[in-house]
């Protein structure tokens, strides 16, 4: 156990090292890095996490991370509102609305059924999405996530409560990366992507 | 470039990736960890990182950092403070009080000469250490800095300002880890292990 010269670094350490992925010596990196800069800047730092944290909500219609009720995309009318994309968190948002090939809305789950973490299906919000589909408001929705075993139970779970509805359950394409060599593909991938093969006028299409 | 929903999550990843070794992924991911928490824990976050800053000092003597004038090392009398550890910042110090084998002070340089970093001989605390030694006040200086290039430039430069003086100045064993297979071991370390052979008595009295 390492003493530290003063508790004020320790706690500084503490604080850091309880972020995801970081050990003390990394925490300590920073921590050090942050003397090395004025205290305006380390303010700027602090306030900036304690403002984000005060502020931000969450869109009460597709629970993404917002500093409005309704979200941008939520809002945008030129969205398709009933073609809806499930995924787990804000990052898959942010890595879809990247590809600018997707013109529906969102539904973020916040997380996926684990229950190594203790996460059931009461903790997601999927219980909204059922709301809405009952209501009549989705045409598609396209499950966007992760194929882990978490994923798929997650998957069917949604599709088991959306299947009184009249709803396409869709899911993303599987299949061997744009750019990425076929022998360098695993084989379950390579194997999905034969049986799922498509038009060579879709390529085109693009 | 990603789009982010709000401003006020953008900041915060903006504040994070400027830290060391930290992408924007990864900064999103710590940032999507603290929106998790309470409010009052964002806040200690927060109020840690502006506190630390502020009120952290370095110790008059050693450079060490500090909440006091001097730091509980140089203000231990039961220590050796003829016997001066030359270190290259605090992490040094801790690593080398981790062990419990040493009982003098040190003097923390607060980096290394390295030209290519625009770090000159002027920006460290090499000064004070010369002072010190002109006082009479160190018997034995030990330079405990990276045997890299820039670490070998320093330990050149201050032997040199120190040689006026009677002082020993000495540098770490360099040799094969304890615990390690000689085959392993480069042969430069090596070659320096057998040209330091030690007494096999020195291993008996540890």
């Amino acid at each position: 156990m390492i003493t530290y010269p003063t508790p004020l670094l320790e706690e500084a350490v503490n604080e850091f090292s309880r972020l995801p992925g970081i050990g003390r010596k990394s925490a300590l990196r920073m921590v050090l890095h942050l003397l090395k800069q004025t205290p305006e800047e380390v303010n700027r730092f602090g306030e900036t996490l304690m403002k984000l944290r005060k502020n931000i909500t969450y869109c009460k219609e597709c629970h993404n991370i917002s500093d409005k009720e309704i979200c941008s995309i939520c809002a945008d009318t030129r969205r398709d509102h009933e073609l809806v994309c499930v995924v787990e968190d804000i990052r898959d948002v942010l890595a879809i609305e990247n590809t600018s090939q997707y013109k529906g809305i969102y539904h973020v789950l916040g997380g996926i059924i684990s229950p190594m973490d203790g996460m059931g299906p009461s903790q997601l919000n999927i219980e909204s999405l059922v709301i809405k589909a009952e209501e009549g408001k989705i045409r598609e929705a396209i499950m966007a996530l992760s194929t882990t075993m978490e994923g798929d139970t997650t998957v069917f779970y949604i599709y088991k409560k959306l299947k009184p509805f009249p709803i396409t359950v869709s899911t993303l394409a599987r299949g061997v990366a744009v750019g990425n060599d076929l022998e360098y593909a695993d084989e379950i991938t390579l194997g999905r992507s034969i049986v799922n093969r498509v038009p060579y006028e879709n390529n085109l299409a693009r």
